[in-house]
């Protein structure tokens, strides 16, 4: 069987034991985990149907339809822009009675669940969500292997766009370098919008970059990740232009503790919020604790936040094959702000970080 | 009034007509189009919350509330990532009774719509989408005067894609080109990702960049745009390398056609359809019709996909101030394929078009 004959098997057996009739997989990320074709066809209908019966069939916008064929897909069922989506679902499950229906409650929207009702009748769908999630919360050994690839990326980038810092030169310069050299080493994109922010700016934790130019005594901080083969990586490092001050010692040498110290606690058996505090406790101690204001971390995959949702309140039990990043960070309005992001997997013996750009205080003498 | 207080008047108009007592606008668009506060909050809760009563109160991350008040933005709640976004809406909303609850279908999601039921009871949602849509189908001068300056660097960045064109470099190489030199030009990203196809790549009209190098007798395909000021430009052109076949100078002349007759269709009163139907007789008659697989153009303007939609059975009138993109295509899986897309503002002399690269066809000598 293939590595998706595998997952959609898991998801039938899981239709059997709810007593779902149909289950349509709508999210790009989904779609792509269960039959390898990575799409987003934006507000056009694209949906994996499984049926209880066994039969499966893949909705794409016409547009894609070559796309589809090329990533190995079977059982295509093209949905042109003027097509109504809701008529070609039925040419495909006919006119029921369908049993339940399951659906990514997450993702879908309330306007097409409502065009689903109009098939399916107005009983409350199954959420599929959780058992998705389930599944790819734990990455198999190819998984983590592309990951590792995506994190090596992020590392050469990051590596770059420190090389590239001069004094005068803005932010946005840097994202091009940064983004430039990712794509020169195979990414498909960045994971995310590349986030390079200067001086005070660094303590905007969502900050854009913008015409900002380098000045002496920046932090700058990096936050960027490559995708690759479809898996995300995710980084952040800060450095300091020139000599740093004694505080921007303090608050960077505060965040590369709390960073290390939620590595060295990432292990099968313990709970995501005990990684949260791990890194919490050590910014609390040292005096910084209300300027680290997010969870310490995201669990990262084909999407860049993925489950688990590291966070204080999450007494999710990390087991191996988890991937999520550790980032805690200090940010004080106008001394600018510092954070440390790497990307780790829960292994039996406990963690590997896949992230390896290195952490100690680094200051650029320009 | 700020232009902010001028839209949302009109909303809370609405709202009176519709009988609605709650608002919640949550797409990061729609939020940005009514506050000027341009935000990605991924799964985290963002919604404007609009009552009857006038009040309205922004809803962001915790780790947002310094850029939301730079961005300007009064009334905001913070909801932290342990909070329950449910129980702070109550903080802000009272108890009850509050009428109707208004909400955006196409954004969405089920589960979100779900929570809100337990806090406005199961009667079904005023959908809002039309409103806002309308609100945003007609761009005053302001807006076009900014996607004018997108559509500028997107001319500027497919200008150095072209003139980076060389035999051996890959697909990725030339994005990073183009999307470097957007950054450089002032946008704040890439409205899409940018798409450079060749030789009989460029057929897949949504395809990935990817290690394809460039070869003699390739078409090479840009698809590109640039985010500037919150508002996208999206342009594609297609360039052959060596001397063309016959064929691929046929297939240009004829989706060149179709593209400035799509433009000269263009104005006030006129069809959506009849925009798109005034490309594909032009392609149908050059017996490519089967090949021309999509719809002609899209809305464009804080999104990349917005009202109108272009396509054939689009009876909504043209009306100042729409802007769309115009971009028929042929695709041969193995000869390759040609799109030639601008972006239009429908005037009330008919058409004006901000794209403004050149668009006969171009060999390039390597």
């Amino acid at each position: 069987m293939s590595i998706y004959e595998v997952r959609l098997s898991r998801i039938k057996e899981w239709m059997k034991q709810e007593n779902v009739g149909v289950t349509l997989v709508t999210s790009p990320p989904n779609v792509f985990y269960l039959t390898g074709f990575d799409c987003h066809p934006h507000e056009r209908f694209m949906a994996l149907c499984i049926q209880a019966s066994g039969e499966t069939a893949l909705f794409v916008p016409t547009l894609e339809r070559d796309a589809a064929q090329k990533a190995g897909c079977t059982n295509i069922v093209t949905v042109g822009d003027t097509d109504d989506p809701m008529a070609k679902l039925r040419t495909v499950i006919g006119d029921g009675p369908y049993g339940k229906l399951a659906v990514e409650k997450e993702h879908m929207t309330v306007a097409r669940y409502e065009q689903l009702q109009t098939v399916f009748g107005e009983e409350k769908a199954v959420a599929a969500e959780e058992l998705l999630l389930n599944m790819r919360l734990q990455k198999d050994a190819a998984e983590v292997a592309i990951m590792k690839k995506a994190a090596e990326i992020a590392d050469r980038a990051i590596e770059a766009g420190i090389a590239a810092i001069a004094i005068g030169k803005t932010e946005q310069e840097l994202v091009a370098v940064v983004e430039s050299t990712m794509m020169a080493l195979g990414a498909s994109g960045p994971s995310f919008s590349t986030t390079v922010l200067a001086g005070e700016k660094s303590a905007l934790p969502h900050g854009t970059p913008g015409s900002r130019a380098i000045q002496q005594g920046d932090f700058v901080l990096f936050d960027l990740g490559a995708v690759y083969e479809g898996y995300c990586s995710d980084i952040t490092r800060t450095v300091v232009v020139g000599e740093p001050t004694a505080q921007q010692r303090e608050i960077y040498e505060a965040v590369l503790a709390a960073n290390l110290a939620s590595i060295a606690a990432t292990k099968p058996g313990r709970q995501a919020k005990e990684i949260d505090s791990a890194a919490r406790d050590v910014i609390t101690a040292a005096g910084y604790g209300e300027y680290f204001n997010h969870r310490v971390g995201h669990g990262l995959g084909i999407e860049i936040h993925e489950f688990p949702s590291v966070h204080g309140n999450n007494e999710h039990e990390l087991v191996t094959g988890m991937v999520f990043t550790i980032e805690p960070g200090i940010y004080l309005s106008d001394v600018g702000g510092v954070r440390i992001e790497d990307d780790v997997v829960v292994t039996e013996d406990g963690v590997e970080v896949l992230t390896s750009y290195p952490k100690a205080l680094q200051v650029i003498s320009v």
